[in-house]
């Protein structure tokens, strides 16, 4: 079977659907000195790859119309005329959504997969698991006793985020969408309290309820109205970690809400935003406490995997209607 | 002529007005042991005062109904049975709004009118001035060459955040509401450039043009359309002191603006909420630095003084459309 690729085949207004993904036969190049040509087992969709699909600077660059969409991908290598790597080894990277790819090799990092399954490097070892760990540590600051209020609690980065807070001493409360995750949070993962935003009635209520002691740090992974009702709970100085909105991803017009700086003010409130490149150099440190804390079985794992390269489309479409729990990933 | 006092007369809906207040006989009691008896020379108004006019808890205690008001103001001491003050002595503290008031010596702090003139303390070496430095030093960590904007630029706190972060060698923008501001500003307090933000036309533009290199730090002392313009002009990694946000105090339902925290995100912006008590453990260090500057003709100070106790309402309504320049006085 020949090779494939999808690739954007327009921006989208609002919501993506099938008509911005388009599947095309792909003639992939002769190895030159330095490439590798490798074959995606595992890819994963991330709600950050919607803000690549818009026009215009941001902290990372835009998708190009009839280019390939790309994302973080485990790899077998099939051939190499690079240094550093040979047929067999596993990589991981940013890859192109193709079934197989030439790239130079030094875009590839080599992982080891009797540390943990593969997939885990595109999860809990990658970056939904630094993006909690730094998140949450760095900026949140969380002290054993204090209530950590988490967004998008099911999520790829959610569940990692509620975990290492537990591991920290605090009181747990997640926000997810639907009683099977609620369940799931509370059941295995430990949450103390899990509020369902899509069933609770009165949200700031809901929250007030779940967090008798105040809110002291709120990592926001989804923003508008399910952050609105945080915010009217924090304590004197409360941190927000701020690492999604994608309540907000698809919104074509500026979105509006409540003004938010009056409360952060009067509460000396800390709010950051944050990309996990901002934490590079840091790295090691973090993969190797992630790691530990698996190995202790401290910090438990989830995945929702999708079968077949073709199903990528359908898979990053069901981040937005939260068809996850825990990261979403595409076997190929 | 008897003594006299200020009360609160209703809890204002919305812009406070003449209604607000009322001017009553005071009967002062008896002065016991460890009390003084002061005389106001000086009162300091200022935006956060309007906010006490509420009901609710917040980071000060409400004003009651039918009790005075009070705030910064510098006195004389008339009488004392307390063992660290004695008639003549000039003392600081939060007073009430009474020609004089018996009031426990712990509670006033005693100045020395030989460093400065007694008002500087209700301002360049008080609150304003302590607030200014803590807010961008501590929370905007201006960096030499980095475009710092401050908001109510010609206000008591604005005009000091300005002049420190020249002190720091940055480029500074103040944004204020009429051409005397302007030309003060730039003319007299060494402003780059400043902005009239009610004749700029579309203020994201004026502010883009003057801040050519993006806005790293924002001191925000207004809130409401000033800053939602400032906030599209933000550099990477950029910082915002939350200090105020006057334009919003009066509002009588909850203001709507378009949502901050996807611009926070994706350029990794830190805002933070403060008030001046968090930094009181360094009290000592801001003032001695103020003090330095002032003494060294780096940081230079502008005062808008109105005459007469019963003047007192006049003045502090006198902050809602912009009245002052520099600190809002009130010389008894």
């Amino acid at each position: 079977m020949s090779d494939q690729q999808i690739v954007l085949a327009s921006r989208p207004k609002g919501m993506p659907d099938a008509s911005t993904f388009r599947v095309e036969v792909l003639a992939l190049p002769d190895l030159n000195e330095g490439d590798v040509l490798i074959e995606p087992t595992y890819f994963s969709v991330d709600p950050y790859m919607r803000g690549r699909m818009n026009a215009g600077k941001s902290y990372i660059p835009p998708f190009e119309v009839g280019q390939p969409l790309a994302g973080g991908a485990v790899a077998n290598v099939v051939d190499s005329k690079f240094d550093g790597l040979k047929a067999g080894d596993l990589v991981t990277g940013s890859l192109p959504w193709a079934t197989r790819s030439v790239l130079p090799g030094k875009s590839l990092k080599k992982i080891d997969a009797s540390l943990a399954p593969p997939s885990y490097y595109l999860g809990i070892l990658g970056m939904p698991g630094l993006t909690a760990y730094f998140g949450l540590l760095d900026i949140g600051n969380p002290q054993p006793g204090e209530t950590v209020v988490v967004s998008g609690a099911a999520g790829a980065v959610g569940i990692i985020v509620g975990q290492i807070a537990k591991i920290k001493g605090c009181r747990v409360v997640g926000i997810a969408g639907s009683d099977d995750k609620i369940a799931l949070l509370k059941n295995e993962f430990g949450f103390d309290a899990v509020v369902n935003y899509k069933t609770a009635g009165n949200l700031v209520d809901a929250i007030a309820e779940a967090c008798p002691n105040g809110v002291d740090v709120y990592f926001d992974n989804v923003g508008g109205e399910v952050s609105d009702a945080v915010i009217r709970n924090l304590n004197f100085h409360a941190r927000i970690p701020l690492c999604g909105q994608i309540a907000l991803y698809n919104e074509t017009d500026v979105p509006m809400g409540p003004r938010i700086q009056p409360m952060l003010l009067t509460r000396s409130v800390l709010m950051k935003g944050f990309t996990i490149g901002n934490y590079q150099p840091r790295f090691g440190e973090g993969m190797k406490q992630l790691a530990a804390w698996v190995g202790e079985g401290k910090l438990h794992y989830k995945e929702t995997t999708v079968k077949g390269f073709d199903k990528l489309p359908e898979a990053m479409l069901g981040l937005f209607s939260g068809q996850n729990t825990g990261k979403m990933i595409v076997e190929v």
